[in-house]
């Protein structure tokens, strides 16, 4: 039997966090023994909205790639590779644009809420509008049928979704439908409790902190906003440094012996954050240690992307020939 | 010294008529020699509102080629090529996309009024919307200096000149900046005198139709509708059948005598009808003798796209090179 399919990918904007780990990277890294595994680094996606910014996101294409093969991606059994490289991405984009409607695109409540915090207002790019049409294609060129993806792109994948549906009605070639799969934690608050983890907000731990900075970034952690000592009763729900330990750490007896003190106000702050930064970085050694690995070779880390490339393209070629002799296209 | 270049073309949806000959056809016929010209059979962009009728679209693409050869367009001059057969095309149209807002795009005044005719309402596709994006893509992908196209065509071509202004500001390259170049008649009535010449208001005539066919069409054409009899006087000015003597007639002398008969009633309509019909099919003989050369021999017209689309392919591949490189893609 042949093995299902996963595709998924990350914008090269930065560097990968905690929150992209529980998100996908770790459902990428559980399942690719036993699925066909593609990695894109989104390059072309990321110039959607840093169009003006070209060497940031060119920069970022070798710090997501490392990122995911820090994170346990194995070159030898997933297929890392970078969009811009193939243009066959582009051209099923632009026969998806025919079957979608402007209005339909529109109603994607991600890009909504993207676009007003980018500030686009009335001057949003049509490739920012577009993007989702750009995943729909970057999915079902690979014929994906598994999408390990955060939550926020649940919108996408029905899109996906009804392109295959609408494709197959007019042409009659049937991508296989995807499905999408969310991380065990489908949204990592940030450090200071937000909801939104940013750059700008600083309030990001990253998979190459350091150490040191992770203890620090945890030590500046928000915890129970209403508890001034360690002898007040803390609450538990909703506590940042409780959300990060329940997604990360493993002895769930320790952990529930600890919650318990919390909450009758028998430990201090800084014991729970100290133990929740062992706790990461714990988590983190491995993926530092794999890091290294490759950050020393820098042309393997070049040359997996460049062979990654070569595979996925040779993928979505077969996939494009069904597709324009679907499409009936001259000389198909 | 390098000459310069055109690129313009059709989109494949239908036969060509006379309209598009004094448009476009006749300038590429004539400025083969000294330019480098490119001639696209648009079947991408037909495919923006024909998504669904992809047969008509592949069909359409041969008879615009012999259409195009029957002009007069020389295969050892002219480089008649495949849009669909070079996605770097829709590469180049995905990046344009991220430097064109859509509110921008939505105020181009010839899309504006075809989505009006076509009846798409709320429901036009995002490819319909974006087609001046993706003509520009294929303008600039060739470094054009002028395209020969109708003059509904300007408001693509001022948005191709925007782009150019665009990329270079962001990116540093520099596209050759495209001039328009707009037929001797910028717009030919219909055989009605409708301002819109289209199949389905049958006020059409074709390049590939017989001789018979011509001569009907005309003996059916409007003239001066307040004129009841031959010894009435006529109106020159606005009557459909002197339009197309002045754009077709080459015997001035003859035309002007005719002209002052009619507008002294001193010639019926049947008469200058049938001078028409003459004039037309002068014309047209040519064109007949080319069209039933190619005819004869289908693979040889299908050998010429697939030449020419290989040489296109080549310019759009130097292009892209430095386009890539210029939007410092990973790897380039």
């Amino acid at each position: 039997m042949t093995k299902k399919r996963i595709l998924t990918g990350d914008r090269p904007t930065g560097k990968l966090h905690l929150g992209h780990y529980l998100g996908t990277l770790e459902n990428r890294v559980s399942l690719q023994d036993d699925y066909e595994t593609y990695i894109m680094v989104a390059d072309v996606q990321a110039l959607t909205d840093n169009f003006d910014k070209p060497e940031k996101v060119r920069d970022s294409v070798y710090e997501v790639a490392l990122d995911n093969l820090a994170a346990g991606l194995d070159p030898e059994k997933s297929v890392l590779f970078v969009q811009s490289q193939i243009p066959e991405l582009a051209e099923l984009t632009v026969y998806f644009m025919n079957l979608v409607s402007l209005e339909r695109l529109q109603r994607n409540p991600t890009v909504k809420s993207e676009m007003k915090q980018k500030g686009f207002g009335s001057n949003v790019p049509v490739g920012f509008v577009n993007y989702p049409l750009s995943q729909a294609a970057d999915i079902l060129a690979f014929n994906a049928d598994i999408v390990p993806v955060g939550d926020d792109q649940s919108p996408m994948l029905e899109l996906s979704r009804e392109v295959v549906a609408k494709f197959s009605n007019i042409y009659g070639y049937s991508f296989r439908m995807p499905e999408i799969m969310v991380g065990r934690v489908a949204r990592l608050v940030g450090t200071d409790g937000n909801a939104k983890m940013s750059k700008s907000l600083g309030n990001v731990i990253y998979l190459s902190d350091t150490e040191e900075t992770v203890r620090k970034k945890v030590m500046a952690m928000y915890t129970d906003p209403n508890r001034k000592h360690a002898t007040d009763p803390g609450k538990v729900k909703g506590n940042p440094v409780f959300i990060y330990l329940d997604a990360f750490c493993k002895d769930k007896a320790k952990l529930s012996e600890l919650k318990e003190r919390y909450a009758a106000g028998k430990v201090g702050d800084v014991e729970v954050k100290q133990y929740l930064s062992d706790v990461l970085n714990e988590f983190l050694e491995p993926i530092r240690e794999r890091r290294r690995y490759y950050e020393a070779q820098p042309e393997l880390v070049k040359t997996i992307l460049s062979n990654g490339t070569q595979q996925a393209r040779i993928t979505v070629a077969k996939t494009m020939q069904e597709v324009r002799s679907a499409m009936k296209l001259f000389g198909t």
